[in-house]
C-alpha cells in the first residue's frame, strides 16, 4: 500500500498552528511511513516545523495567509477569503493530493468547504458530522463508546438521508472502532415505532426492513450514554443540541468539584484519595482520546477535530484518519450504500 | 382568600396511592389550610388516609376504579377508560370544583386528559410542559434554576406558541420561583439572531421586539445549566431529548461513582470524606426539590409530578401548586397574554 498523505488546514482551531506541528509530531513518532502536507502560512509553519524537527521527508506545505477564524460566519468567511486554508485543504483533497483531510477550525466552514469542493457519494443526500461519546459498557463485549449522527452538518433530514447515516455510523464503527455488530437506534421522544413525526416514523419503518445493519429501534434521550446502541441517528438540529446539552451538564459537574475543593481540607483529602478513579473517569470522557469525529458522505474521508484540540488530541486524529484511510471506510461505505440504499430508492 | 383546593390524580405514579396519601400528610403538616379531593380508589384510599391521620375536615375521596399506567399509549388509554382518575380530576377542576390539579402519573395522560376537559387561554394555541433544572450562577442574585419548556406537550410548534412558552414561563418565575427579572433564552443551534431553521428566525424576531420579557437571544444546548437563561424556550421534541440525554447522563456518573465505591477502601474512604459535598450537589439536582412541573396554558393550573416521586416530592408539588394558584399565576399569565401577544398577532 502506498503511503497514506494527510492534508492538515494547519491554521484551523484555537491553538493553530502549534499544536497542529506538535500533534504531527506526536503522531509521527508512532507512524514514520504518514506524508503530511501543512495548508497554512508559511512563515509560521515553517520555524515552527524546524523547531520541532520534523523530518521534511515527511512533509510539505502549501502557503496561503488567509484563514477562517473560529467564529466567523461559514458563507461569508468562505467566500471572501477564496484562499483559506480549510477552502484549499478541500480542493487538495478533491484533486487526489492527499488521502484524507483534517481540521480543528469553525465546524460550519469544513463542512461547507468540502460540500463545496468534494462529491458525495452516490446515494448519500446529505453529509453527517458524528461525534463519538463515551457510555456504559450493558455487556462485557459492548464497546463503551457510541457514535451520535447527525451533530451539525445537516440540520433537517429526510427518511432517506437518516438512513444513510445508519449505514455510513454501522460502517465507521466497523472499519475504524472494531467493532464488528454496532447496535443502531433512531433517536425518538419514545421507544414505540409510531413516536415523533412523520419522517420519524417513516425512517423507522425502513430501518427495520434494511439489511446489513441491526436496528434496535427507537432510542431515547436517556439512552445516548447508556449503550443500548452503539450508533443513535439523528437530525443535526437535535444531535447538536443535544450534544452540546450534555456538554453543558459536564462543565457544571466538573466546576461544582472545583468548587467542593476549595471547600474544605476534608473535601481535599476525600477528593485526592479518589484521584486514580476521577483521571481514569476524565480520560474515558476525553475527546482528545477519540481522534476526532468524521464529517460522512462525501466519496474522500473528512476529519474534524475539536477547537479546543490540544497536540494529543490532534495527534490520535492524525492517527484514526490514517486507519480509516487504511480500512478502506468511504469504499466500504460507498458499496454498502449502492446495495442496500439504492435499490429502496429506486 | 378562600382555602385553596388541590384535586389529587391519587392513582398517578410509580407509587400511587400510597406516597399521595403520605405527601398530603407532609404538605397539611405545613398548611392545614389546604382542602384536598383525592381521585381514585376508594376502597384503597380510605384506610390509607386513616392510616396516614389526615383530618376529614381537610379531604374528600371522589371514587373511580379506572386508572391510566405509566405504559400505557395515552389516547387509546383514555378512551377506553372514560373515568380514569386523570380524567376525572381534569374534569373536577374544568368544573372549579377545585383550584389546582396534581398528577405524577403518565405525563401524556395527562396532558391530553387537560386538552380534552380544560379550555386554553385566549392566545395560546398549544400547552406547554416545563422541566425545572438547577444551573450555575453566574452573578450573586441568580436563582441557581432554569425552566425549560416545553419538555413534551407540543412537539412542533409554530412561532406564535414559542413567544407564549417564553411569557408563560417569565411569568411561572416570577409569580412562583420569585426570581422577578427571569431572562428568556431561545434554544438553538447558535447564538446569532439567523441562526436555526425559519420558525427559530421568526421567533428570535418576535421575542426581541416583545415587550414585559427580558429576552436574551439565542442559547445553545451547553448553556441551558450555566446559567445564561433562567427560562429556556424549545419545542417539545428537542426539550424532550435534550431533558432525557441529561438525566442520561447524570445516571452514568451516579452509575461510575457506585462502581469506584465497590473498588477499593481508599475510595470508600475518599466518598466518606467528600459525603457531605455530595449530599449537597444531590439536594440541588434533586427533583423531590422542586415539586412537580407546571403545564402551562389552560384556564385552569395543572402540576405534574415525576412518576417516581417520593412522599417529599408530592408533599412539596402540593405547596407548591398551592403557592400557585395564591399568586393567581393563570391570571397573570392571562394578562401579559393579552397585552402582548394577542396584539402582535391581530
Amino acid at each position: 500500500m502506498a503511503n497514506c498523505t494527510i492534508i492538515l488546514d494547519a491554521m484551523g482551531g484555537d491553538h493553530a498552528p502549534d499544536v497542529i506541528v506538535y500533534g504531527a509530531r506526536q503522531a509521527l513518532a508512532r507512524r514514520r511511513d504518514l506524508k503530511l502536507i501543512f495548508v497554512g502560512d508559511s512563515n509560521r509553519l515553517k520555524p515552527l516545523l524546524e523547531k520541532a524537527e520534523l523530518s521534511p521527508a515527511n512533509y510539505k506545505i502549501v502557503h496561503t495567509d488567509q484563514v477562517v477564524s473560529m467564529d466567523e460566519v461559514p458563507r461569508a468567511a468562505l467566500q471572501y477569503k477564496p484562499r483559506a486554508s480549510v477552502l484549499l485543504a478541500a480542493e487538495l483533497l478533491a484533486r487526489d493530493q492527499g488521502d484524507v483531510m483534517l481540521s480543528a477550525g469553525n465546524t460550519g466552514a469544513t463542512i461547507l468547504a468540502c460540500s463545496q469542493k468534494i462529491e458525495r457519494l452516490p446515494g448519500v443526500e446529505r453529509s453527517a458530522l458524528a461525534a463519538v461519546l463515551p457510555s456504559m459498557r450493558q455487556r462485557p463485549q459492548d464497546p463503551g463508546k457510541t457514535m451520535m449522527l447527525d451533530v451539525g452538518a445537516t440540520l433537517h433530514c429526510t427518511s432517506n438521508q437518516l438512513v444513510s447515516f445508519a449505514i455510513m455510523g454501522t460502517h465507521y464503527f466497523r472499519e475504524v472502532l472494531g467493532f464488528t455488530q454496532p447496535r443502531v437506534g433512531l433517536l425518538n421522544i419514545g421507544e414505540e415505532d409510531t413516536k415523533g413525526h412523520q419522517i420519524l416514523v417513516e425512517t423507522n419503518a425502513r430501518l427495520r426492513r434494511l439489511g446489513g445493519i441491526q436496528f434496535v429501534g427507537n432510542v431515547e434521550g436517556k439512552d445516548i450514554m447508556r449503550g443500548l446502541a452503539e450508533v443513535v441517528v439523528t437530525e443535526g438540529y437535535v444531535g447538536n443540541i443535544v450534544l452540546k446539552s450534555m456538554e453543558g451538564l459536564a462543565e457544571n459537574a466538573i466546576e461544582m468539584i472545583r468548587k467542593i475543593w476549595q471547600h474544605s481540607v476534608f473535601y481535599k483529602l476525600g477528593l485526592l484519595l479518589l484521584s486514580p478513579a476521577i483521571k481514569r473517569i476524565k480520560r474515558r470522557v476525553d475527546y482528545t482520546e477519540y481522534g476526532g469525529a468524521p464529517i460522512l458522505g462525501f466519496k474522500k474521508l473528512i476529519f474534524k477535530a475539536h477547537g479546543r484540540s490540544n497536540e494529543k488530541a490532534i495527534g490520535n486524529a492524525i492517527l484514526v484518519s490514517a486507519s480509516a484511510v487504511e480500512h478502506d471506510l468511504v469504499g466500504k461505505i460507498s458499496q454498502a450504500v449502492e446495495e442496500s440504499l439504492l435499490p429502496l430508492t429506486k
